[in-house]
């Protein structure tokens, strides 16, 4: 699985961050997925090689500007090109009736559908081909969520030495095995299909977070995650400094659930505009020093425009 | 007077162009007002000298998406700068409306109030305090508008000669003749300003047009200015395989009506992201070269950022 952010500021942009927007797709396949669409997102994407055509369907976590306010000029777009292609979208309930005013306002109309989709009702639907998406809800000043996105359709792998020492012979019937068909081979056994697989490797699991104070609220979902992507707006310093209203969490909150949580990636994004890249009275590296201090596990500070594959072995990489 | 492209497309970005946003301001005034406010408005805030917290008035020329989505997402990040002063805005009625719904659905809400100027109220209004604003409507598929700007309070000067003549001696005296305060000089006698003022120089004034089919409709306000900015959404060539549908103006129609009102100055703006930069199939030289062919005065082709000053006496310069 392939992500890429395409803003990780919080609350306001800065000269090198949009605000939040992450794309998720099946490293080769063509559609993609977006998770929150900020202001930019489709100056983004100018930059990236994901087109509004291919896109899917979006999840918006919540409904703060600096994670949806990109949506309207996105969709506007997407129309501008001629799209056809049906539009899912997912987010809490008023974003519907936000997009449609804004349509009204501004006499746009689209040439293709919007699906709009019930966050409930989201492990019901087959909104993605190749990813099955779930909604967690999340603790913030508005209602906000997280998405988790595991790979569907695990392929399997024969079991080649039981196939042998059962005498099936290779064949048209080994590619039916593994689709899973059961089969009737030329001397009239009946072979199940299901006895020649090797067990499935574990399907991959990507967990993008909206804004939010509690990431134990994400315990049940991590079980089986691969990667977390979580908000860390600021360190404890500043969080104390600020006071708990906002309900964002520090860099020490998330990495100490995630560690918790035995999560072997975690990626930290949606920074506060007060911490400089490089130089400053606070930077990047504040956050990441104390994240370290309480994760053990692969950690990234997510910047714009970063690409990161979610092997099947599990593990996170950056890619160039 | 100064105006700074802050996007120069026409319906979707490209890689150098964001879409409609032009600053204006008096120079060396710290306040200033904003023509239209695209996605991406508050991105290039960031790389000028212009700042929400200065932003007098907001000024939008019609509703279609690519020249006002850019408008909550620049008054959220003006509120969360803690922006305490009042931002007027003025544009077509279903904009309140729409700005109203947004702020609604994302629970944003501002530490500054928003003066809602209707368009007919302009020239009513001291809306800006060194400049006086008037909309005219324009013709295009949703109600669109012009705004212009003409300078307020022009500076008188002194006629020395005559004061000299009357024997009236420098000193305080002049100072309260120049800012137009009749005087009793030292010896009795009454001084009326006026008589020993010079004739004030015209008040500049500038256009900015919004899309726009007809530029005819800009006769009587194009009598007295200095400058139009004005669409060229495409040459005459393009325009005519697209049809009038769209209601966009070519370059030759901007130009011809610009050579008949004797406008010196003309800007276009706002172009097809058809035409590229330098090398394409079409590019801006095409549109250039088809101005230039039916206007004869000062022209130029905005690129975002670029700025420019009209000076005092009515000629049009980039700054650098």
């Amino acid at each position: 699985m392939e992500i890429q952010f395409l803003g990780t500021s919080s609350g306001t942009p800065t000269k090198t961050r949009n605000m939040s927007a992450t794309a998720i797709r099946m490293p080769g396949a063509q559609h993609w997925a977006l998770v929150d669409c900020a202001e930019g997102t489709q100056y983004r994407l100018l930059r990236t090689g994901l087109s509004p055509m291919r896109l899917r369907a979006i999840f918006i976590t919540h409904l703060h500007g600096d994670h949806c306010y990109g949506l309207p000029g996105l969709l506007a777009s997407a129309g501008m090109l001629d799209r056809s292609e049906p539009m899912s979208i997912a987010g809490p309930p008023p974003l519907r009736r936000m997009i449609e005013a804004i349509m009204d306002a501004s006499q746009l109309t689209l040439p293709y559908p919007i699906d709009w989709v019930a966050l409930e009702d989201l492990p019901g639907r087959r909104v993605l081909p190749d990813m099955k998406v779930a909604a967690t809800a999340l603790s913030h000043r508005v209602p906000s969520y997280a998405f988790s996105f595991t790979e569907a359709g695990v392929e399997r792998k024969l079991d080649i030495g039981k196939l042998k020492a059962g005498g099936v012979a290779s064949g048209p019937a080994w590619g039916a095995i593994q689709q899973g068909q059961d089969v009737v081979l030329p001397d009239g056994r009946a072979v199940v299909a299901e006895h020649f697989l090797l067990a499935p490797r574990k399907a991959r699991k990507v967990i993008i977070g909206g804004d939010n104070d509690r990431p134990d609220l994400l315990a049940r979902e991590a079980l089986d995650a691969d990667l977390l992507v979580h908000e860390a707006t600021y360190t404890d310093a500043i969080l104390h400094k600020i006071g708990p209203g906002p309900q964002h969490s520090s860099a020490a909150m998330v990495a100490r659930f995630a560690q918790a949580a035995q999560v072997k990636n975690l990626i930290l994004t949606h920074f506060s505009p007060r911490y400089q890249d490089i130089h400053g009275a606070l930077t990047l590296a504040d956050i990441e020093r104390e994240a370290r201090a309480h994760y053990s596990g692969t950690l990234a500070l997510a910047r714009d425009l970063d690409r990161y594959e979610l092997r099947k072995d599990g593990s996170v990489h950056a890619l160039l």
